[in-house]
């Protein structure tokens, strides 16, 4: 099975707590490495983790509060420091490419790697990457300020080839890519095999939607529809759905009715106020209303199976 | 015993290690607390510290490289965040207002205290702070880059008038004011004692000098003469004397040779390259030279008694 998973590598909001860093999480598809958010800390978390900095070639950024953007200036300089010679994407507002460049400026810095920045339209639901494993959408939430979500599809892959007929017969390369893109096979004989009949489908591809931050918001519905696993913030409960609605943002409760109602496969909540000390009552909210909700953690590795 | 004592919080160079921050420090001079340098990760480096972050109302950064002020923004926000309404005083190169106002902007903040920024000049050794507790100094470093140190100078206390003279006479609020400025006592007799003889000397003043990042640097011996504790950067030991040279940073022999020809009483290295895996050989290299040198470490507290 190839590898889709996510690593939460911080779980809490705004205010940075010693067991809880703010927003950040590392998504492996295929043991390409993609950083979502990169809050104050963020090289920590990837060192506890053991992630290779230089893995990382894609970095996404879902808005310009502080708890979801201010370790990416370290990080910069780090690979930088460290001799990265690759390219890095940065995907985000486009206002934060001018931060980039003034702190760039004031320490005299060249970096040694092109950074690419990609600004992300606020308002637009659109393919932002496409490569040969994976697409990535970004599309808008609702919060009192620019944020986006990022959608991550795997690529369906090729069917495989039954294993008695590759060991019956000995194919060519050329053939085995054509088989691969749907032909049917004629051997030496002028047999005919239909592809249906040499082939087993790929398992389907797998899906993951990363939404913090936003308030209740029933658009969001048809965007995260049926993907593996949905991040949904979930900053309060409903003690205080007030603070919730005030702010922009959700509680536990209103995250899983969004997991509930777009029939996704697995729910985990997030970006928890200060406020609360123990999450377990968040998490029986939650699950109330969508059974399959999990808690994210710093650290917490989720792993999503092809099915 | 009034407190004057400096906390470590960073001790490391440019690249974070998970037991070792980049720069900062926290100086409590008579339980007023000034932040030195403020690296990514400072916020909880002061939780971990045990640090009410509300009690900093003066942050100075020596230079605008990331390892000693990217933790700047998250602490100014958290700040806001926990409702701070007291002013905040910021003291470091001009530059760095205007990357603070863009970041305000992009996230929509008005921060709920004042923000009063002091530029200091990088070529001036001046007072940049005086208040009834200690004086605070600018001096230029000698870096590849604009970098001031700063110097705390302990205010001198009046002198304590002689308990037993205190006991033995009933003086009036404002005879003790003239006794502590300096003038004689006549009691209701008409006997006249000296000052010299109901009153004990206050200790000296103690003095603090903060230098970080700098080359070996002579000029810095008459500012930094006599004080108390020096930190002086040791980025690199002797057998990358060149690379300290290049770079403009300073072994730590030559940070021993500043503090022995400075005659300060203690030096604190720090700064020190992620190359080096141990420190012992860094210390020892500095003792060579200067007798009392210790290692920063994060966490480590200095007193600086009274002498």
């Amino acid at each position: 099975m190839k590898t889709f998973a996510v690593t939460v590598l911080g779980s809490g909001a705004a205010i940075p707590l010693l067991h809880r860093n703010p927003s950040a999480q590392l998504i492996n598809i295929h043991e390409k490495l993609y950083l979502m958010d990169c809050a104050e800390g963020t090289q920590l978390q990837l060192r506890k983790n053991r992630v290779r900095f230089q893995r990382i070639n894609h970095i996404f950024i879902s808005h310009l509060h502080g708890d979801h953007y201010y370790g990416l200036f370290g990080l910069i300089t780090t690979l930088h420091l460290l001799g990265r010679t690759n390219e890095l994407y940065l995907f985000a507002h486009a206002k934060l490419k001018d931060i980039i460049d003034k702190q760039l400026e004031a320490s005299n810095t060249v970096l040694r790697y092109p950074l690419k920045f990609v600004a992300i339209d606020p308002d637009k639901h659109e393919v932002i990457l496409e490569n040969e494993f994976v697409t990535v959408e970004s599309f808008p939430l609702n919060h009192n300020f620019p944020v986006n979500g990022y959608l991550f599809r795997e690529k369906r892959s090729k069917p495989n080839i039954k294993k008695d007929f590759l060991e019956q017969k000995s194919i060519s390369h050329e053939d085995l890519q054509r088989i691969k893109n749907g032909e049917d096979y004629t051997d030496d004989q002028g047999e005919i095999y239909s592809n249906d009949e040499i082939t087993v489908a790929a398992p389907p591809p797998r899906s993951y939607a990363y939404c913090s931050d936003t308030a209740y918001h029933e658009p969001l519905i048809p965007v995260v529809r049926d993907v593996d696993l949905l991040y949904h913030e979930a900053t309060f409960m409903d003690d205080k759905a007030q603070d919730a609605a005030d702010k922009y943002h959700s509680t536990a409760r209103q995250a899983a009715m969004i997991a509930s109602k777009a029939n996704v496969k697995k729910l985990m909540i997030g970006h928890y106020s200060a406020r609360y000390k123990t999450l377990m009552p968040m998490l029986e909210e939650a699950q109330e209303v969508f059974k399959e909700t999990m808690l994210a953690d710093d650290g917490k590795v989720i792993l999503i199976p092809n099915s």
